[in-house]
C-alpha cells in the first residue's frame, strides 16, 4: 500500500564552518537527538535546492522542491506573493509585491509608512477604487505589507519597481525591462496606479488621523516584483499527490497555492521565530491523515542565519528538535527533513551550500549517519541530490511511482 | 591499446533494507565472493539507471545504460518485443506486443489461450495470410506470446490497446491516444486485423483439435504496447562500438538488436531462473574475442523480486557470483558489474532505488571497498553516476573516447 510523505523544511537551516563556533555549523553545534534518531534511522545525503552554487530564493526553491524547474516557470516573486495572500490568480494575470510608504514632495521618506498595523483595510477599500482603466484586485497583508494584481489579458510581467529601495530617494518610474507593447502597457498602467494612489491616500482620513498622532501617512502605494503568473501544473496532475503545505510565510504558501496544494492554518504557527513548533507538527501530522503528500516550512533559521546570529540559530534549531518526537517512530509515512537553501550566519543572506537532508521511513538503507547536520550527512548513501530529485525519491519510497517503460 | 568492455545486468539486483534479513538487502545477505574479489579490486559506487526515484523498465533502463536518452527515444514496449522476436523493423513500422487468446461471445475467457505451446507456428501463418491493406509482419515467440508489426508508413504509434488486460472482460476497439490521422489510421488497420485474426483462426484445424482435447481455442490475436519503432542511431556509429548481446529476454534483445548489437545466443541460457550462468559467462568471454564491447543480461534476481522472495533472491544471486570466477583475473577487458533497476522484494516491482556499481580493470582507482552490495558501493569512489554516464566512463577507461576540445 501506498505510504504517504512528509517534507519538512527548515528555512535556511544550512551554514558553513563558523569562527564562532570552532568551526562548526550551528546545525553540528545544536543539540538535536530527535534529528539525529531520524538521521540513524534514516538514509542520509547533501541536496542541491537547485544546483550547486546557485542561491536560491525561498519561491525558487520551494517551486524546485516540488518537482517544478524554477528556470522555466519563475517569472518574480509578485504572483507567489499574491497568491499567498490568498488572492485567485489566473495564469495572464500580472502581479506585483507592494509597500505602503510615505511620500514627501515626490520623495520616499520612509518605505513602509512607520509600519503601518491600523486600519489597513480602509485604505485597501479606498485604493480598490480607483479606475486604472483595467480591472485590478489589491489588498494588504502583514504591517506595510500589499499585493497588486493587474487582471486584464494582454499585459506583460517584465516592468521595473516604482520602489526605489532605497530611502530618501524619489519614487521611480516603471518601464519594461524588456521591450514590448505588452511591458509598455503594464509600465503605462503602473505608473498611473502609484499617482491615483498617492491622490486617494493623501486625503484619507486614516492618514489625517495618523498625521495628528505623529505618524508617517501610508500616501503613496510602491509596487515592485512584478511578474507575470506561471501557469503551473497542480500535483495532483503533476505527482498523483493530494497535497497540503503548512507555512507562515507568504512567498512559500503562494508557491504551494498555485501548486494546487491545501494551505492549513495553525493557530499559535507564525513566520516568525516565535512559532508554535509543536503545534506545526501536530497539524502536519493530522494534515497526513487525509492528504498524500505535505509540506512544513518553518522560518526561524532562515532569520537568524539572515541576522548573523549563530546562537540564535542554534536555538531555533533546538527548540524545532524538541518538537519532532512525535516523528521518531511515524509508521506509514517517509519523512524527509531539509532546508530549501542555506543562510549562512556568517553571510547574513541564502547562500548555495548544500543542505543536509534525511530521509525516514520503512526499509530505507540506513546508512551510518549517526547525526543530522551538513558534515554527517555529506557521509550519506544518498550522496548528493538536486531539490528536483527530492519528491521523486520520496514518491519512489513510498510507491506511488509509475513505471517509465516495460 | 584499446581494452574491450563487459557490461553484466544482474537485472532488478537492487533492494530495500528487508526486515526478514535483518535490515540486509539480499545481496548484502548473499554469499558472494567473486563479485567481492571484484569490487576489491575495482572502483565502486551508486547508478541512477534514469534518474533519481525514477523507476526504469527493462527496455527504457537498457536504453539509458546504452547512452540513449529513453525521455527522447521511448515509444512504447512494442517495437523492442517485436526486434527481440528477431523481426527487421524500419524506423517508421509500427509494431505491437500480442497475445493469442480465447475468446467466445466478445468476452475475452482466457487472455493466454492455455498458455498455448503447440503448432503455434501454423496459426500465425494463418494470421499472416489476413488482408487488412497494408503490408505486416505477424510472429509466435513464446507460449502465447505474439509480436505484430504494420510495415506501412503514414501509420501512428499512439493508439489504445485490444486486450482487456482483465480475464472475463470484452475485448477493447483501439482508439487513438492521441488525436491525429495517423492514430486514426492505426486504430482502425488494428480493429480490422482483430475481426480477421478471429475470423481465420476459430474454425483453423489447430483449435478443432484443441476443443476436442478440452482445450481453450488460440481464436483471436489481443494486440498491445503499441509504438512506433524509435530511429537509434547504433552503438558503432555512436559510440564507435563493435557491440554483441547475451540476454534471455526478448525485451532487452530488442534494445540491442535496435541498437545494432549481435545477438548471441548460448545454449541452456534463457530467461528464466534456471539459465546457465556459467555458460553465459563462457559466452561473453568468448564473444569478447570478437566485439569491443558485450553486455550481458542475466533475469533471475528481477524474478526473485517480482515474486518478493528474498531467499530465492540471495540464491540466484550466488548461482550468478559463482559463476564469475573466469571474472576475476580477466585481462585488457573493464568489466562493469551493475543492474538495470532495483526490484525489492518488498515492492515486488521495479523501483527508482539506486544500484551498485562495480568497474574493474587495468589501473582503475581502487577505494577500500571490500564487498559488492548497495551500502558497501555507496561507500566508494564513484560516488553516484547516471545509468547515461556508465558507457562513457567504460569508454574512457578502456581508451575508447575521443578527447572533446584540444
Amino acid at each position: 500500500m501506498a505510504a504517504s510523505i512528509l517534507m519538512l523544511i527548515m528555512d535556511g537551516v544550512g551554514d558553513r564552518a563558523v569562527e564562532e563556533l570552532d568551526g562548526q555549523t550551528p546545525l553540528e553545534a545544536a543539540e538535536t537527538p530527535n534529528l539525529d534518531h531520524i538521521a540513524k534511522f534514516g538514509e542520509n545525503g547533501l541536496m542541491d535546492t537547485i544546483s550547486p552554487g546557485i542561491r536560491p530564493g525561498s519561491d525558487t526553491g520551494h517551486l524546485s522542491l516540488l518537482g517544478y524547474d524554477p528556470f522555466e516557470v519563475y517569472r518574480g516573486r509578485g504572483p507567489f506573493e499574491a497568491a499567498g495572500a490568498g488572492l485567485s490568480l489566473e495564469p495572464e494575470d500580472v502581479a506585483f509585491r507592494c509597500n505602503f510608504a510615505t511620500e514627501k514632495d515626490g520623495i520616499v521618506v520612509d518605505r513602509r509608512a512607520g509600519r503601518i498595523k491600523e486600519r489597513r483595510d480602509e485604505l485597501a477599500e479606498a485604493v480598490q477604487e480607483i479606475d486604472i482603466g483595467v480591472d485590478f484586485q489589491f489588498k494588504e497583508t502583514i504591517e506595510h505589507r500589499c499585493v497588486l494584481v493587474l487582471k486584464s489579458g494582454g499585459l506583460g510581467g517584465d516592468v521595473s519597481d516604482i520602489d526605489p529601495h532605497e530611502p530618501d530617494s524619489e519614487f521611480q518610474e516603471a518601464v519594461p525591462l524588456v521591450d514590448s507593447e505588452e511591458n509598455k502597457r503594464t509600465a503605462n498602467i503602473l505608473n498611473d496606479f502609484t499617482k491615483k494612489s498617492s491622490e486617494v491616500l493623501s486625503d484619507h482620513p486614516v492618514n489625517e488621523e495618523r498625521e495628528k498622532e505623529g505618524k508617517p501617512p501610508a500616501n503613496i502605494i510602491l509596487p515592485r516584483g512584478g511578474g507575470k503568473v506561471p501557469e503551473l501544473k497542480g500535483l495532483k496532475e503533476k505527482e498523483g499527490l493530494n497535497g497540503a503545505a503548512i507555512s507562515g510565510i507568504a512567498l512559500v504558501r503562494g508557491v504551494c497555492a498555485l501548486a494546487g496544494m491545501d494551505l492549513i492554518d495553525i493557530e499559535g504557527a507564525t513566520g516568525g521565530i516565535e512559532t508554535d513548533t509543536e503545534g506545526i507538527v501536530e497539524g502536519a501530522l493530522t494534515a497526513l491523515k487525509d492528504h498524500d503528500f505535505v509540506l512544513v516550512n518553518i522560518k526561524g533559521p532562515d532569520i537568524a542565519g539572515h541576522d548573523g546570529r549563530p546562537h540564535q540559530k542554534i536555538d531555533i534549531i533546538e527548540k524545532i528538535d524538541s518538537a519532532l518526537e512525535p516523528l521518531r517512530d511515524i509508521e506509514d509515512t517517509y519523512v524527509a527533513i531539509t532546508g530549501d537553501h542555506s543562510t549562512p550566519v556568517t553571510i547574513k543572506d541564502h547562500s548555495g551550500d548544500p543542505l543536509p537532508l534525511t530521509i525516514k521511513g520503512k526499509d530505507v538503507r540506513t546508512d551510518g549517519v549517526q547525526e543530522f547536520h551538513e558534515r554527517a550527512c555529506s557521509r550519506g548513501g544518498l550522496h548528493r541530490i538536486r531539490g528536483s530529485n527530492l519528491l521523486d525519491i520520496l514518491k519512489d519510497l513510498a510507491d506511488r511511482t509509475e513505471k517509465f517503460g516495460a
